[in-house]
C-alpha cells in the first residue's frame, strides 16, 4: 500500500518555510514532489495560492514565484500558501493536460488517491491545502492559441452571499476585465469544489501564447491589488495599464450564444482585437478554404452587439472549432438575483 | 514506380490561375496536393512566396491568402506564384516539423524524390517551383514559444554581388527589424539552395506564439513594401507602425557569442522586450531553480552592449537551453567585404 499524500514541513510554523508536498507514487508514475511556500504571520486572511494547473500557461508560475521572492518584506499578517506549479509534470512538457495519463488537472477534482498521477495530484491538494484556505487564486492564462486580455473570472455561484463575496474579489484584481463566466464545462473544476466548501476563489486568465515581461507585469499587479484588497499587504491598488488605458470593465458571458465557431475547415485570421466593441454583423475574422485557392474567404460575423474577450490566434481549423467568444457588459441586478438564474 | 511531382494546371497561363502541385505518394503517406496561385503578367519580376514552411508559423500562410485576394487588381507586370502552405501536414498539425516523418522541412533542402514525405515535398518544390522564380520571399515567424519583432533576414552570402541584391531586398520591407544573421545550422535550408542558383531570397520571420490582426497587418505591409520595390505593383512603400514607431534599424549577428543560455533548469523569466538595448551586465531575464523555493533566482545578464532580438517566453527550461538572443547594428563597410570574412 501506497503512502499518504503528506507535506514535508509544519505549515503553522511562523514566519517563512518551504518544503512540499508530496503525491503518493502508483501504479503510472513515482511519487511527485511539489514545492511549496508558507508565510505565516498569524491572524488574518489565509490564502492560497496555486499556478500551474495547466502546464502550457507559465504566466502563474512565474508571478507565484516572483511573490516568493517579494511577499517576506510584505506581508503583514494573515497567511499565504503558494504552490507555483500544482502539475509540474505539465509545466516541463509545456502541456495543458498531464502527459502520462492525459488528464485535464482542473476537471478532476477532488481526485482520487487511487487514481492515476492527476487524480492524486488532486486528491493530495483537495485534503491538504484546500482546508486550510479560506481564499484561493487560481493562476491561469489562456494559454497559446488564443488572445485574451488580462482577466479576473468567477463562475457563477448559486449562493448569493458566496457569490457576492467572490464577485467583490474578482472585481479586487482591477485586471482591463472582471468576467462572470458562464463556462461550458466546469465540473471538476478546483473552483467548484472550493466554492461548495464555501470558500472564494477566483481564476486569473491572461493571453495568449507569449509570456513576456509586459503581460507578467499586469499579471503581478493584479494579484497585488488582490492582496491589498485583502489587508494582506499594504499600499495603494491601482488599475495596470493594458494598451495605454488604465481602468477595467465587467462583462459577463451567456453560455453557448457566444461562442463563435469556424463555418469551414481551413486557416482562421483574426480581424479584430480582445476587448473591441463589435455590432451586429461585424467581422470578427475570416475562413480561408483550405483546399482551393479559388474560394473566396468566408467572413465570420458578429451575432449580436458584444465585446470581444477571447480571438483564436490565426491557425489551420476544423469545421465547428471555436474561434471567437463575445461577452456583455454586466447586468448588475440581474447579478444581484443570479442565483435565481443558475441551474 | 510512383509518378513524378507535377503541377495540375499550366504555369504559363496568362491571368489568373490556381490549382495545385502534386507531391508523389510514398510508403509513409498517400500523395499531397498543394495549393498554388498564379498570377502572370507578362515581363518582369518573377516571385515566388512560400508559407507554412514551418506548421506552427501561421503569419505566412494568413499573408499569402490575403495576398491571393487583392493581388489580382493590384499587379500590373511580372509573374508572382504564391503556395500559402509548402507544407499542409505540418500546418494541419500546428508543429514545426512534419508529424509523419519528424523532419523539418527548411532543412532537407533541395530533397529527394525517393525520400520521406519531407524530403519530397522539398524535392517537389526543388524541381518545380524554384526554378521559374529570380525572387523568393519565404514568409517564417518564429513561432510559439519566443518574442521576435517584425523581421526580414538574410543569411550572409559569399557572392558579393548577391549578398548586396539580397541585401537591398531584405530592407525594401521596412520592417522594424532588418538582419543579417548568421545562422548556427542553415545546412539544408530552401535559402542555401536558393543562393547558390543565384537567386534573391528573403526570409520573414516574427514573433511570437500569438498571431492576432495587429501583427498580421505589419507583416502584409512588409510585404506589400516588397512587392512596391519589385515594381511588381504600386504605391508608395510605408514603415508599419511597431510599439508606436515607424522606422526600421538594421543588425547583425555573430554566430555563437550572441545567444544566452539558461544556467539552471528552471522557470525562465523575461524581464526584457525585443529590440531593447542593453549594456554590459544588464539583466535580460531570471531563472527560478526549479527543485526548490528557499534559492533564490538567478539573473541571466547581457554580455556587452547590444540589442535583443529574440526573447524566449516564460517556460520550464533545462540547463543550457537558449533563453535570449542579442545583435549589433550592421557594421556597413564590413558589409561591403562581407564576402572575405564569412566562411
Amino acid at each position: 500500500m501506497s503512502e499518504a499524500p503528506h507535506l514535508t514541513f509544519d505549515l503553522d510554523k511562523p514566519g517563512v518555510s518551504t518544503g512540499h508536498l508530496v503525491v503518493p507514487k502508483g501504479a503510472d508514475c513515482a511519487a511527485l514532489s511539489l514545492s511549496v511556500f508558507s508565510l505565516n504571520r498569524g491572524e488574518g486572511p489565509r490564502l492560497l495560492i496555486t499556478g500551474g494547473n495547466h502546464g502550457n500557461e507559465l504566466e502563474g508560475p512565474i508571478v507565484a514565484r516572483r511573490l516568493v521572492g517579494w511577499l517576506p518584506r510584505a506581508q503583514t499578517c494573515g497567511r499565504v500558501i503558494i504552490v507555483p506549479e500544482i502539475n509540474p509534470l505539465a509545466v516541463q512538457a509545456w502541456t495543458r493536460n498531464t502527459p502520462i495519463d492525459g488528464k485535464n488537472l482542473n476537471r478532476v477534482f477532488p481526485g482520487r488517491a487511487d487514481g492515476s498521477v492527476t487524480e492524486r495530484i488532486a486528491d493530495a491538494i483537495s485534503r491538504l491545502l484546500l482546508p486550510i484556505a479560506d481564499t484561493i487564486f487560481d493562476l491561469h492564462s489562456f494559454g497559446p492559441g488564443w488572445d485574451f486580455p488580462p482577466t479576473a473570472t468567477t463562475l457563477p455561484i448559486a449562493d448569493p452571499d458566496l457569490m457576492r463575496k467572490t464577485f467583490l474579489m474578482t472585481e479586487a484584481f482591477k485586471l482591463p476585465l472582471t468576467l462572470l463566466w458562464e463556462h461550458p464545462e466546469a465540473s471538476g473544476m478546483m473552483d467548484v469544489l472550493a466554492q461548495s466548501k464555501g470558500k472564494v476563489i477566483v481564476c486569473v486568465e491572461l493571453g495568449g501564447g507569449n509570456v513576456n515581461s509586459e503581460a507578467l507585469a499586469i499579471y503581478e499587479a493584479g494579484v497585488r491589488n488582490a492582496l491589498i484588497a485583502l489587508g494582506l499587504v499594504e499600499g495603494k491598488a491601482e488599475y495596470p495599464t493594458f494598451r495605454r488605458q488604465r481602468c477595467s470593465q465587467t462583462l459577463q458571458t451567456r453560455r453557448s450564444f457566444d461562442e463563435l465557431k469556424s463555418p469551414a475547415r481551413g486557416i482562421f485570421e483574426p480581424r479584430c482585437s480582445v476587448l473591441d466593441e463589435v455590432k451586429e454583423g461585424d467581422i470578427i475574422g475570416m475562413l480561408h478554404p483550405w483546399d482551393s485557392l479559388s474560394a473566396d474567404a468566408i467572413p465570420i460575423r458578429a451575432p449580436s452587439a458584444s465585446i470581444v474577450y477571447a480571438v483564436r490566434s490565426g491557425a489551420y481549423v476544423d469545421v465547428n472549432e471555436e474561434v471567437a467568444m463575445v461577452a456583455h457588459p454586466l447586468n448588475r441586478p440581474l447579478m444581484e438575483v443570479v442565483s435565481h438564474l443558475i441551474v
